[in-house]
């Protein structure tokens, strides 16, 4: 399909559809290919849309390019190449530390931007609050990561609809990306990650066919 | 801007960044707007191809129209509106049985899908089960979970493109929505839902400024 046709024109003819299924856990990137300045930033920018509970964004966002640093991570991550291979390595950090100064520093910012009375938000604050205090540490911080899977599923797909690759990944030391990034002291975990960047044609994997459920045994009808 | 545009040509010259703007926890939805047969399947078709952990799509997702099962779901999620105002109810629902069976099938599916020698795919097998026996039970859940909420991110970029509004929430009882939906006999468990649909244009949301993190807030640049 669309085979006469350029990538660029490819993905302009193309439904969301198509470039889901066009993306792939690409495994060999092309290490000289870089995605500049405006499709980093246009890429960013839509992730930092994804909705999260409470709009609370319970997670930040690491964008890696120093290439000592991916080879770090690199060794951290079994040894994968698509750390170094890469363009940028996207870490997802959740917080670990959501409580009341956070919420309170959210509500703040809701506030200023809506430019409302901050009195009028302390409802919102209770409600929030009420089910911060029902978590325990542990269970706060799934509730973060959860987040950040969220903006996983929209930096996969924005990536897809702008012609980029992605490889997400869990295989990864955790303890250790931690380590090398200086997480804990800023409140974080390292969760998930994406290398973004372009593949190389020889990646084994373009010409396997995609296996997903079929439509009668994901979806249930009610 | 684009005032001067139909939202059918405001969506197509927008960006999937300006269609994530336009997007909103939709409060209020119009009940008699109803998704057409065509948008939900592209819908559907399109979180059909959300990536999951080693492809594993550890989760099933019932999409619920039933006018009386919606009401029961509203009960369950503390009167919400959306419940039984939205086209239909999106609920995401993860596998909590998985185990050497689940990743069994999964990897004859793949043989069959890629036409490969199923004793060929046994080291990727032996992949799968060594992470799967390394969780205990519950954190097999949360892993389950956490792919559930790519294909819920998948579900809201793709609903945005589209022009289809939708409600991603939490808020509700998991265990009401596992009986009410005889998820528990499935081996299953209700984690996230939205319901999608059309918005009301007397929505109080519409109109208010979306609060996100500011770029130097939510990214760290290594």
């Amino acid at each position: 399909m669309f085979k006469h046709l350029s990538l660029y024109q490819r993905l302009n003819v193309m439904s969301l559809k198509d470039k889901l299924a066009w993306r792939f856990a690409t495994k060999k990137f092309d290490p000289s290919k870089k995605l500049s300045e405006e499709q980093l930033n246009e890429l960013l920018e839509t992730v930092r849309l994804a909705p999260s509970s409470y709009g609370l964004q319970h997670y930040k966002i690491l964008v890696i390019k120093d290439p000592e640093v991916k080879a770090k991570l690199r060794e951290a991550a079994y040894g994968q190449a698509q750390l170094t291979h890469s363009s940028h390595v996207i870490v997802f950090a959740a917080e670990t530390g959501i409580g009341e100064d956070y919420v309170k520093n959210y509500v703040d910012e809701i506030a200023k931007v809506r430019n409302v009375e901050r009195d009028n938000l302390a409802g919102f604050e209770k409600v929030i609050m009420g089910v911060v205090d029902q978590l325990a540490e542990d269970q706060k911080t799934v509730w973060a990561q959860k987040q950040a899977y969220i903006a996983l599923g929209v930096l996969l797909t924005a990536a897809a609809e702008m012609g980029i690759d992605a490889c997400p990944m869990e295989g990864f030391d955790a303890a250790k990306f931690n380590e090398i990034l200086g997480l804990k002291e800023k409140g974080l975990t390292a969760t998930v990650i994406a290398p973004i960047g372009f593949r190389t044609e020889d990646d084994p994997y373009i010409k396997a066919a995609k296996v997903r459920k079929p439509h009668k045994d994901l979806f249930i009808t009610v």
